[in-house]
């Protein structure tokens, strides 16, 4: 068994360097260039966690963590376009560097070498495992239409949000864990759970983010604080307080939320002290807490020996404890 | 065996009827709107044609003549979205229907959509058909970025033109038909031919469209004649009558490629007089032939029993045929 440091290197190894081929130069410049933007590559260090905790690493977790990988960058680049996003990553978007129409052929590009990757798993798991993909990237393509739904929704309940975040993030953490049980050769019941603390811990990981934006430590957390509010972006806090906030809070709520100063300073204070008063912070962490619960109970339950869980369990906790 | 007419029906009598889940509302109902435009269905009957060219027809030519159809309106949507187009078949195209962002995502979940349709065969031939299904979808991909290419090109060299339109329309065709022989049982010698009959077929019908809208009766072809030439589209008779056109022939060609004149039929006089005097019509009916000798030559050499290729024989003397 290998720690989630080791994990990140050996797969590091295999997807540095071009995946993809000259020519048309554009169309393959522009796919390959979302992957050498990086990031925590934490998807496919779940498909090989999955994995491990059933059995020897299997060369299939290669081929799956880069279709997973693939996959994820596939969204990153639609998502950019239908966002109009200008950066990812503190780099310029695939879309503002190679234009969007490139771009968006680009993430259709990438989504099929994901599958190429699938592709060359031994065929007694490759139906299952395309099964489970095909599910997880049709929930991940829902979740980013709930998103564009909900921003054009004055009211979302906490529970269609929760569902919305569930899909959009979750289900693919999800996903990878899973698939990784598959390689390892785990029953069904085994796999339910390892999926049920991939969905819960997602969902835990997303609460604490729209926390951290608010109250985090902005020299540790590396983001400008607020900038959900900024953005007036619905987040677990801003859903609670608007459901919560009376009288001129729920004034004060409702004018920030349609404005956009230039100097935010005045609007983050007192939307901040508005997430205070209601509660929110209190309550977000208490749910963040819940999920946690939920997703530790979920790995409790998988039938193999304790020891072998350690690695996921210091991964859960590393993502709970975190200030950025 | 089976007429074209049939398999197209039988293909309608499956594919009729909602493919997708009713919520996220707008993400699905944009996926089922393209598929409700309709078409020829070309491609899923030649999934079955080759198919039936070696077997009878088996319950997986179902699935997967649904993953190719959903594949090619996969190409469509995000090709309108690239090309900003807001007609389709008459109709408007999706995303002037319902916004960029769904419309680029109702793409995505169609090509998701499509391989879980091929997923449904047996798993047997899956690795094949999953490697075969990648290879032409990245082909397709690179047709069209080359497209796209082109168009800022000045000077395209026939090659390059053949190569893209290659890519972009007829590997699918050509994909088609050996999926199709890959569910019938045939060895790969005899997968190769129908591969290049599909593809040489394909470049044919190609250059025959690119013919008919300088030259065929609008009253049958449907469309307005000269709708290339108003776009200074690159077409076969374009770059042949670009590369051999001299003195004043030549300076008319530069000036009206540049040119948008409200009032088209000067325009579309002048240029179709230039393919005439630089003799791209018949050097076009010539290479036409060309390509379709040479698909007739791969479909002799497939070792079945003649009388089966009948069918695809017919198709082919049929689209060759046309006026329209």
């Amino acid at each position: 068994m290998h720690s989630f440091k080791e994990l990140s290197e050996l797969f590091e190894q295999h997807f540095t360097g071009r995946q993809f081929p000259a020519q048309p130069e554009h169309l393959y410049n522009a796919a390959q260039y979302i992957l050498s933007i990086g990031g925590k590559r934490i998807r496919p260090v779940l498909v090989f966690m999955g994995n491990e905790l059933f059995d020897e690493l299997h060369p299939d977790a290669l081929h799956v963590a880069q279709a997973i990988e693939l996959f994820h960058n596939f969204t990153l680049i639609h998502d950019d376009i239908m966002d109009k996003a200008p950066l990812r990553r503190g780099k310029a978007t695939v879309h503002k560097t190679y234009g969007e129409s490139t771009a968006l052929l680009a993430g259709d590009v990438v989504l099929v070498q994901a599958y190429e990757q699938l592709t060359k798993v031994r065929s007694s798991i490759l139906p299952n495992l395309l099964t489970l993909f095909n599910k997880t990237a049709k929930e991940v393509c829902e979740g980013q239409q709930l998103d564009m739904d909900f921003e054009q929704k004055e009211q979302v309940a906490i529970d269609e949000y929760t569902e919305m975040i569930a899909l959009k993030t979750s289900v693919l953490l999800a996903g990878s864990l899973q698939m990784g049980a598959v390689i390892g050769g785990a029953g069904l019941g085994n796999q339910q759970h390892l999926y049920a603390f991939g969905k819960n811990l997602g969902i835990a990981f997303q609460i604490q983010d729209d926390y951290l934006d608010v109250f985090g430590d902005p020299a540790k957390f590396g983001k400008q604080r607020g900038g959900d509010i900024i953005a007036n972006k619905k987040t677990f806090l801003q859903i609670h307080a608007t459901t919560h906030a009376t009288g001129a809070d729920q004034q004060a709520l409702n004018y920030w939320m349609k404005e956009q100063p230039e100097q935010p300073d005045e609007k983050i204070a007192a939307v901040t002290d508005i997430f205070r008063r209601t509660g929110a912070d209190a309550w977000a962490n208490g749910l963040k807490e819940q999920y946690y619960r939920k997703a530790i109970e979920h790995l409790d339950a998988i039938a193999v020996v304790s020891s072998r869980k350690n690695e996921l369990r210091n991964l859960a906790e590393f993502l709970m404890m975190r200030e950025h």
